[in-house]
């Protein structure tokens, strides 16, 4: 049955311990060895307490409410550029109706301003037509699973680590996945060699590979592709006739100065190469980048290079589900289309985004170094996402432990850390890794004041780990 | 393969005409035989001008941008409740956190609320656990239909006519439907001796049927369950070891006087089954009822008399798309606890609430006696939902026309309508129907002073058609 097949450990059994031990310190508090809970297991920015972009969230009240604007007290409560934004919004939208369905793919001019926003970023074209705005990123994703799976013979080349809706997706649609290894000695970089052998590998068990997932910047390695990098990609993609799935989901969250984010499609279309070489999506959220609206489930995929009854077949899949919720299509046309310089809330919007990026980018330092200061941890650097991802080299008798557990290393290694220190974190066992090697995957964002008692915390509880298990 | 196989007429051909006529209209205005594009094909309210209730928008709106209640301006522009509402169940998310994944159930608060609601509706408790917060009842659909079917040997018993979101994701989950017949000569009656055939019939076949879906309000018949019927049903779930699948989403949307709504939940209870006895899933929706609020996007599904490990694969399926949307999980609190006598907005809302339903009630009885008044077409009393499905007795020159167009009679005879009216109608072949008779499914909601142009306009086509085809 593909649903007892189906895994997704950044909600898993860690998580669900740590829910039962956040019961009991409300219900018994000072029972355990820590007064709170500190989820580190998911890329959840506001339930840390980041706070919502000021904005984006008067033009959701604005839209979510309409008679406000016919109120004189609203100009004195909401930003000039907000009570406009929130007019245009109402006026794309059919009969103002921001409680009505929207058509399957999202409000035309909602896809307009997307569109726009695209094609600002890249320098190419983009087109509302191409756009699907979905619940977050995660139903454009298995709406393309479901359309490229039919049955265990089909193939979905995907990282190694890779992000569990992957492999929770292609097992819950019934398709094979096909491993390729990032490779962490090089900064967790992506080698068309591996990539070449392991499609041959398929094929050559008869697997028919449909498509290439590439997590760009990466979950939950955080690594950024070098541009040349994505060109092989793209020429792989192509040569090969597979689709390349792009999560862009990070677009906005790169923190070192030598690496930048361009799209797939921006990359394709800079080597020449246009609509009929290659079938590309691009999947977008608005739980990410500096905005973190995990909870409004806002996101998009662009679709391009897909025949007219293949975008159909899409079309028919989105519409059983009807729409995508409305605040979500609008938040997702507000963080493609930000407040601009000249606009009354320029200057307050660009110092909540800069200070949320800032500050990731000082929290990914903290932890990184943290990590490489301990034994046996070593830490790629995070350019992007919002994860660390360090190795543990756990000495041979904690693996005999966790195996008398009947744990992964890694996983006994988590829970062991949790039940100490109220800190969550997910094995690398969730998002697979190398045979034999172990992992954590870590976000960056506690609260940045947190972070030296997050780091004090994680060191004693490792040093009294490894003093319990050196080999 | 699964996704060719899935058809969901509501956004179907006529649809996607629709549209098409509609971009027409605008750029080239007066180049139809009329100037607006009626949609009477979803249930989708708001898009015809109904309002969405002020009590629910203000929280919305004050829960999206909690500073607003920070500022003395709010006060005057809000009502008391609303805002002592909003402060409530910002209290209930931790961390105040709106933009924030959820529980993958939905923000516990907001359960404890939804299930308060449903206690209070029932007379029997209800309880947070088992309750799962959905973008809309169609997920909670989906994911059952993940959970319950293998493969093709798995069926599900749904009515015909059904709504085909339960066709549609039986197709996609790759399972069988297996249909039995609801009774039109007796209001839509659903009969106990034919789910039996059908389930043996079935069986016979070597399908293991596992569940029962039950619409009621039906959709897209209207009719209303009967309280005996009811409790024959839950019996005959019980007797024969099914999943009772009950979509209620159009609880509160009854237009006659000698029928109520009562849960199945209600039900089992009420004749002494328990947990133990009966599988029970209820689905509900915050698009339908007076609220219509389609383009939120909320819902919820209570499942209760699962075991526990079973309940552990819904819960998993349920963290795979993380959680639902925040604004949507807040509605869904407020649909099940409105406003209360003494509340400051109570009034206010009670005459919204009465004033929507008993609008509905008018247009429901004057389109079924149009109808009834039309040579040719018999329609049953829409007793609730928000439908009608008058059965149209084509005369066989049409279908001859139709089958030399290439179309279903019903759909041809729908297509006709949309090009002479723009009112856009499903043919009852997207539902299912007894072979040999055609349908169109037609909403009740056009706004109530456009009724009466409706009906000319319907009046005028169906006579000219009938001229045209009659034998």
């Amino acid at each position: 049955m593909q649903v007892l097949k189906c895994e997704y450990a950044v909600r898993g059994e860690i998580v669900i311990h740590a829910q039962r031990l956040q019961q009991q310190l409300q219900t018994q508090p000072g029972s355990l060895p820590f007064d709170e809970i500190l989820y580190c297991n998911i890329g959840n920015p506001q339930s840390l307490g980041q706070k919502p972009v000021t904005f984006f969230r008067e033009v959701l009240a604005l839209c979510d409410h309409p008679s406000l604007l016919e109120k004189e007290e609203t100009k004195s409560l909401f930003s000039a550029d907000a009570i406009s934004r929130a007019k245009e919004i109402l006026a794309a939208i059919p009969g103002r109706a921001t409680g009505a369905y929207s058509h399957s793919q999202g409000i035309k001019g909602l896809r307009d301003a997307i569109a726009a926003g695209i094609a600002s970023r890249d320098g190419f074209p983009a087109n509302a037509d191409d756009i699907f705005v979905t619940d977050g990123a995660s139903p454009g994703v298995h709406m393309m699973m479901q359309l490229l799976l039919r049955d265990e013979k089909d193939g979905i080349l995907c990282p190694i680590p890779q992000y569990p809706l992957y492999s929770a997706s292609i097992a819950l649609h019934g398709g094979t996945l096909v491993p390729y290894y990032l490779d962490e000695k090089t900064g967790w970089g992506l080698e068309i060699s591996d990539l070449k052998k392991q499609l041959e590998d398929a094929r050559s068990k008869g697997i028919d590979v449909r498509a290439l997932v590439v997590i760009n910047p990466g979950n939950p390695t955080g690594q950024v592709l070098a541009e040349d990098n994505q060109c092989d990609i793209v020429r792989f993609c192509k040569n090969e006739g597979l689709v390349l799935l792009a999560d862009e989901v990070y677009q906005e969250n790169i923190y070192v100065d030598d690496k930048k984010f361009n799209s797939f499609k921006k990359i394709a279309r800079s080597i020449g190469y246009g609509e009929d070489d290659l079938p590309l999506v691009s999947f977008q959220s608005v739980s990410k980048g500096y905005y973190g609206e995990c909870g409004k489930r806002g996101g998009y995929m662009e679709i391009t290079g897909f025949s007219a009854p293949v975008r159909e077949q899409v079309y028919k899949i989105a519409s059983v589900n009807l729409c995508s919720n409305i605040t979500g299509q609008i938040l997702a046309s507000l963080v493609m289309n930000p407040p601009k310089v000249g606009d009354e809330s320029y200057a307050a919007y660009k110092a909540e985004k800069d200070g949320i990026l800032q500050s990731l980018a000082r929290r990914a330092k903290a932890l990184e170094d943290a990590f490489n200061n301990l034994e046996g941890i070593s830490c790629n650097k995070a350019e992007g996402a919002m994860y660390l991802f360090p190795q543990i080299h756990l000495p041979q008798k904690a693996i005999e432990a966790a195996k008398a557990a009947n744990k992964a290393p890694d996983a006994f290694y988590a829970l062991r850390l949790l039940e100490s220190t109220g800190i969550v974190v997910v094995p690398g066992s969730g998002f697979g890794q190398v045979p034999g090697t172990w992992h954590i995957r870590c976000t960056i964002l506690p609260q940045e004041e947190k972070i030296p008692a997050v780091i004090t915390r994680f060191k004693a509880f490792h040093e009294a780990f490894m003093a319990e298990y050196r080999d």
